[in-house]
């Protein structure tokens, strides 16, 4: 890397799935993004010693510990990444926070609100020091892409806001995990998967939820395999959350997230539509986004469908590959890290990050839902906080 | 026709759009089908006498009134076809079947759940005559399939519907009509097209809705050019309906109906995700049908496109064109009638056709959207009645 | 029917599958299209006996006789309808066309280039009546709206044309029909699939072929269930046709026809790829045209999916449902006819209708890919007359 | 990486566009997969010295070279990458070949069927070595899934193959390069785009093409901008490539390759479509394949669309990411670089791997094909040696 380029020291707390993605986006932002902060890969946390120690190796972490406290003390260490299960978010977040170092924490911000709303008054009395929050997509260029045609005016007065996170992976013959139990995970469908619902539906309108109409969390299987196959375990988060909400503006939102719906994998759409125009993009398609203009005359107006992947055209687009050559599920990881770093480094992010505070309303949003499905009324969400 | 075939007299009452398409139904049925019965298009009711006329010779009505009580009077007529706006269903039907004749009724089967329920009545107390609804998409081939392919077992328990009926017509430059007044249609976009989701619904799982957790309807437009461009008038029914059941299988359903989403002309869609299987549908390729099979290996699964026009395989397949040459939007009208004249004939329908009962259970669940809309509460469909 | 309008008489030759769609476009063109000429279904000619009067009885024709002469005898029969095998369009025709009818021909015009001429030669010399081949898809709103849009100058010079008409139905177990034996018809796939594409392309793009570059012809079953189902008959037409030209204009154009391709029932599509824009057309959704400006920048560019169901813009609409409610296979018959009356009562048609001059152009074509595939030679329209 | 591991020194030629995607593969593979081998990224040779150290810096190279023979003369070198224009392949591979080492090359094998046949020839006589060509596509999950299907009979004796690569970047507009110097590339769509065709093609079905039957090369652009934006310069090769090919089974193949086609940034797909079953892949969903079962009941047939992303069931998936968390453009060359280090490290690789000599099969079909679109006649593949 040029000589005049500064770096910045990352420890990792976790190493899963999403310790994967977020090395390889440590790895990657460097080549293809040019950035102000070069990222070193210092230290990682895990409790499992022998894969702590292959992970480190693998994606070149130069420590590791199975004290995450450590981090906290150890002044080199200016950006500490969470990859954790839900429950651990804000204990960890916090004390990185009062060790006053950069917090980048993966969704849903925390299992419940009471633990977001730790975090977000962590965030807010840490004084020199910014948080962020995986929502990634909002960096595929797709969705990058939608959030500017609204900023743009493109799509007026919105009507209705339509999303979906459907997946199939959740079947009764999928053995426990953390993910399936409530003390660790807060919720099932509804904040793993619900959470980036209500962050898009958020984000690309500028728009908050009024009032949740109602919501069901239907926790359809409640025996599992356990996770050392020998014996049963108790599931008893929801495999499946839908609500249905009416935004400030006056629109319907529809939210739907489930790991039940057979042919979908990882099947995350939105539509909008407004007066002026309508936009959708489906995951499984990610390179596109559809575009709907209503001023064109009725005979001519259709869905078009855009392929995000051109470079001046398409935020991020100018990083990777020549139009039409599209990115994959990782891109968008990488895509935040460039963001994040641009402005730990004095920059400016292509698009607004999310911080806790951010978060913490869509972890507002998952709570009015909970309220509702236990309740059977609708919450106004002015009461949720 | 064939010397031994008998003929059924008809009247309709109504010759708007609706009109049209029964009326087309009415010629074609004899040329694709062979049923027990030849229709005889005889009178036909309206107010505009001029307008009428011109109807009457355009489709070949024998007769026309003004006085669609003339209809009930007459001996001759066995069958009389309502196409009428939803708050005249009632009175017209309950007159029809006192006056001892089968009665077909367009969807809604009411504006309103007393008119509804006034129908039924009607049809349990009146001695051998049948009710039909126009719930016409039962015997899209596509659907008809789906419906098939549920009673076979191959999708299972069924975990989540999600039905939505997209429009674009109802923007704030259409002019007003009775569809748009409260007094005439009973509900906007919940009763027009929201029915339809609703019977669907029902049909494909063969089973109902528990309760409904949480509505919206939405009136976003509330003035409109009046119908003599003269002024505006008010538009007092929802543009768009929203709402979110269970059903008493446990199964989560979802329904949007909206006359303002942009982009979409008449995307009416229905997905079932169960246990063993999964099917979609949407109207916008409506000779098609997804399936998906659980029972797979999960690599090589995935939605299957089915082109349901193959005659021996697909319902209703047999009357038309070769494999690949698929049907229309009216096809839905001649295949229920054919399946009506059969039943009238003596004879078995391809398919549960929606009588009077049926409808109204689809109303109760409109209701109940209405309520939970109003009262911000969920409303078991036990205390709609 | 309003008094003022006239009638014409009309025969048919033939009885089959066309003889279905085209009595049907008979009936319905009237009740759909408010045009000069009421047709008169008066007398069906075919071979046997016993499904000639059923056929006649269900589909309204007045009269019916196995000798098909008796037709060009009669003084009343204005226009006669040919839907025979394509060995018999020529002496049918001709002799039609020198009883002073006007003819319509199904497609292709005939199984040999020498009928052909003749055919074309009969209609040239043929004073006061007008020749149609049924070329309908020309009149499918999509395909229409596409031939609108070259003529604005939407899409500029041409680079390429892509047809391929593909189906599945021809496999082994098939039985022997007329459509297997040259004799009869002359080619297989070439001519009664690759005709269709071959007419569009002249058509949308209003540029002739000026050279076959390469041709295949595969006959890849030989031998087949005869048709009473004793023993094996002789299949020798093409199952198969590929051929690859280039246009007048410098475009390469490559058509594709098969009654082999497994998962294609009745995929007949084309696209046009030009300097200004593209246009895309599947028969697997009829009602849409997909429609591409280059004039846009390139990151708002890509397919815009018209649905062509709007009353105003897309040719025919009107004649039909309301937006979004779309048609069917057989509207492009009934939308042919209408024009065909319009034509012959002193109107005019929405678009150019093709006559059996035109025809010949198409079939020009077809024998020029013959020969190329015989020889395995570029072979230039201009030699082929 | 774990200490038993060995280690390879690698060197790379070039450093455009496919610089960046090899050296990221260089990169990803040791994080991604459990291979044998470690590569070293030791040498980049290039011309222009400032663009070159700020290649290597970014990517990662430990040192560079403005003389590519000096890599020849490093013994330390063991792999070496070609990634320059196509005129230039020939020479470089001999040498690098005759100094006993693998070569990795960029596809089309040359510009020349001569250089082509000598590059083979140098492969043949080296011993010890190995030659790769980088037809990446053939590691795209879904259509190493397609390899295997076909493999396992699932669609028996094939009809049809039908490919094309549609691209839009070669307008009037876009400025000179080597890609459109005849001199310098040897031709422009047909071995850039099409030879990936004709690889897909032989690989999949693992048949030969037996003839073109017949060619078009289309030169429609003829001059650009000058490279340094001051004049107008000579573009010399065929903007587009359509070719006609009979197989040796019988089976009809066509195949189409374009730089101006607006609508398609990179439209890589194909068909197969057999007896038995059917087969598509459309870069554009490049996560996907569609598979039809023809021995399933016509009325349940259809294409099934499957994400091949699933660990067990596709290839390369267990590398990624879950299921439905699809890949991008550049996870090919990952891929195969995955599958060049298992064979060199002494295992296997998942699928078969192009070497020269199986190039150079691909070479004479694209040389046929040019031939063909001269001569305007037939060309069997057993004249092109």
């Amino acid at each position: 890397m040029p000589a005049e380029k500064e770096s910045i020291r990352v420890a990792m707390v976790g190493q899963r799935f999403m310790g994967r993605a977020h090395s390889n986006a440590l790895h990657q932002v460097g080549r293809f993004f040019d950035g102000p902060l070069v990222p070193i890969l210092d230290t990682v946390a895990g409790r499992d010693r022998g894969a702590l120690d292959a992970f480190a190796e693998r994606w070149g972490w130069q420590r590791t510990t199975t004290r995450w406290r450590s981090i906290a003390a150890d002044p080199r260490i200016e950006l500490v990444d969470l990859v954790t299960p839900n429950h651990l978010h804000a204990e960890q977040a916090v004390a990185m926070l009062e060790a006053n170092k950069h917090v980048a924490c993966e969704k849903p911000l925390a299992g419940t609100l009471a633990d977001a709303r730790a975090m977000r008054d962590a965030a807010a009395r840490a004084k020199g020091v910014r948080t962020f929050v995986w929502f990634h997509y909002r960096r595929c260029p797709a969705l990058a892409t939608a959030w500017r045609l609204v900023r743009e005016g493109r799509i007026g007065r919105v009507y209705h806001v339509r999303a979906t996170y459907l997946q199939s992976w959740g079947g009764a013959d999928t053995p426990m995990s953390w993910r399936f139990r409530k003390k660790t995970a807060g919720s099932g469908a509804l904040g793993d998967l619900g959470s980036h619902l209500v962050d898009l539906a958020r984000f690309l309108t500028g728009d908050e939820v009024r009032e949740v109409r109602g919501a069901v969390l239907a926790n359809f299987i409640q025996r599992r395999p356990s996770e050392d196959g020998r014996g049963m375990g108790r599931s008893n988060v929801d495999d499946a959350a839908s609500f249905l909400c009416v935004m400030r503006s006056g629109a319907t939102a529809s939210f739907e997230a489930t790991r039940v719906a057979g042919p979908h994998h990882n099947a995350h759409s939105i539509e909008l539509n407004g007066e002026e125009g309508s936009l959708r993009f489906e995951f499984d398609r990610m390179n596109d986004l559809l575009v709907h203009d209503a001023s064109l005359d009725v005979g001519s107006a259709g869905w078009r469908r855009i392929q995000c992947t051109h470079a001046g055209a398409h935020p991020y687009a100018d990083a990777w590959w020549p139009d039409g050559h599209g990115l994959g599920y990782e891109h968008g990881f990488v895509n935040m890290l460039a963001d994040i770093l641009a402005e730990l480094g004095g920059g400016r992010a292509r698009l607004p990050l999310p911080d806790f505070e951010d978060a913490y309303r869509t972890q507002r949003v998952l709570e009015a839902a909970t309220i509702s499905a236990r309740e059977g009324c609708a919450v106004p969400l002015s009461e949720v906080r």
